[in-house]
């Protein structure tokens, strides 16, 4: 994966042998869930883990970097030190959010109708859309049946959490979709939409960790909490990505997000800025964007602000972040592979 | 409505009492829980429940029957006799099926590209399908956080149940699907596709009233196999609706099916038979179905003997349910309301 190869030099090592690690823990347990799948759905869901090509047939697999299985493991790990056991009681529980995750992208990318993920067609442009969103259902439900089997303490309060989640998700999508045809969309609600879009699902897995860990209601909201402001930065860097590429040409090309007109948060930041470069990006989002528009419309929103807005932003929800895990994991030194792994997510553009 | 008019006379006079006295118990609970989707999940949940108009305004509210929710408590009550509060405690467990039913609804209604359900424009007809889609996943997650969040000991097992059923229903309409662009479909593949599809449910529900009830695990498997094959007889008959119409034009007009060239039961039941008049449907099946044609189909069909078979095995899979049940509740006595809600599901030909 040419995510890992970037990341292996310099401070990211750390970031990636813990992905790397997760993945050796985290996939054959969730290839088993996926595989006991009945019917065609198995193989829409084979597909879309990379691990069969569309005609059965197997594939070199790339199922995603795995960062939320990893803050599950991670952050049981951070609050039971160096006892193992509490990651690898924590797997079924990392398998669920990664599964969960995956559902949400086999419908949003029916809802959004986009048709790459992961260097591949989309699943609904090769099963078809009812293949697609029946397949999601299924998965939504492995999630939470995985944690209804799962004989650990923790597990009825870590399904509360997922389904809770998995409810705030679906607001976010939905508030992005109004947000397209709304004419108007102010910067807070753009942050409350990312963070339920974005931030909760991250939450959520750290939640859950710290649970399978045995924390306390304070210590798991305060993980909570790390991995929503963790999350929202990396859905900032994200959006600076989409609009001006990425260094290490691992995600969007430049200017993918400008070319859909989408109401990312830098520019929704340079729309609202009362400024003139606002407008001129406002009269370029009213029509469809051609020819030189994109390298204009990425200029804007620089100097209307929306660059500078979005990396200090960044930065400071990242600092609220390790406040945060402060109040969770009080000796940070403990908390590594946590910071490593939100390091990891936010640092792509430096 | 007029499916309680039509069943006030005669035998099932119990039957309609019961399904109101659950709508009283089980509705403020379904509404409460409906009521607190964030966002325009809410008013998209809100019109499907017939409890608001598209525009937000109160509406008369026909959320359905309430078969499924019925079933959960009468299967919690046959097992506790006339300890109400086994009942009580299962309300939880009725509105979290009910739920899930009805997040079922929402996602067929879209892939089957139905435009009318309970005398109402479909959902996503009014809000399109992207907000159809979202409710309908945040409708699910609802009811299985109803479970998680259930302090009752069964709640687990309940969640775990109730999520294996939601991969069944998947696959039943994946297969729903399916068969719909194949030449040939055998009868064991329509019987099972209706098993899922349809039995799955009704029989979970019977399933987790036993639960609730304390009851073990052959009780509970009795009960879940006496929903399951009351659902199967409960299809058969709505099949035959689906053909030669409702005498108490509670359901669909005659020939609907036919129209749709739907694979039903008794369809395929014709197509399979080896008669000519098996040949002459098959042979009507191919084109698209004009004036005389439906007519002549349903003819095509009886002739065949799809409409015995189909009225011979649903009173089979009747006899077989109460066998079930007599495992279950070895004195039928005590399991009135389970039998009187099978008889009224299943006798809306007679």
């Amino acid at each position: 994966m040419a995510t890992t190869e970037a990341i292996t030099t310099g401070e990211g090592q750390e970031a990636a042998a813990l992905l790397e690690r997760t993945r050796e823990t985290v996939n054959p347990e969730l290839r088993r869930t996926v595989e006991s799948l009945p019917g065609s759905m198995r193989r829409v869901a084979m597909y879309h883990f990379g691990w069969e090509q569309a005609d059965g047939t197997p594939a070199a697999g790339n199922a995603g970097k795995a960062i939320r299985p990893a803050l599950v493991l991670a952050a049981a790990q951070a609050l039971r030190g160096q006892d193992g056991g509490a990651a690898d009681e924590a797997v079924r529980a990392a398998v669920a959010v990664e599964l969960a995750h995956n559902f949400t992208l086999l419908h949003d990318d029916v809802i959004d109708k986009d048709a790459r993920r992961r260097g591949r067609a989309t699943a609904w442009t090769v099963f078809g859309i009812p293949d697609a969103i029946i397949t999601g259902d299924a998965m939504m439900a492995l999630a939470l049946r995985l944690l209804a089997q799962d004989p650990h303490p923790a597990a009825a309060a870590a399904s509360a959490r997922l389904s809770s989640c998995v409810i705030e998700l679906c607001a976010g999508q939905q508030a992005d979709c109004a947000f397209e045809v709304r004419p108007h969309v102010s910067l807070d609600e753009c942050l409350a939409m990312a963070t339920a879009k974005t931030g909760a699902l991250l939450g959520c897995a750290c939640a859950l960790g710290a649970l399978y860990a045995g924390a306390g209601p304070d210590e798991v909201d305060a993980m909570d909490a790390f991995g929503r402001e963790a999350g929202l930065a990396f859905q900032l860097i994200d959006d600076l990505i989409g609009i001006w590429g990425d260094p290490g040409h691992t995600g969007k090309p430049a200017g993918a997000d400008l070319i859909a007109r989408k109401k990312s948060l830098p520019v929704v930041a340079a729309l609202t800025s009362g400024t003139a470069a606002g407008e001129e990006l406002a009269a370029l989002y009213a029509g469809p964007m051609t020819g030189d528009d994109v390298h204009r419309a990425a200029e804007a929103v620089d100097r209307a602000g929306g660059r500078d807005w979005a990396q200090a932003h960044a930065a400071d929800r990242m600092g609220r972040a390790v406040q945060q895990l402060s109040r969770a994991v009080p000796d940070l030194g403990a908390a590594g592979g946590l910071l490593a792994l939100a390091e990891f997510v936010t640092r792509r553009t430096r």
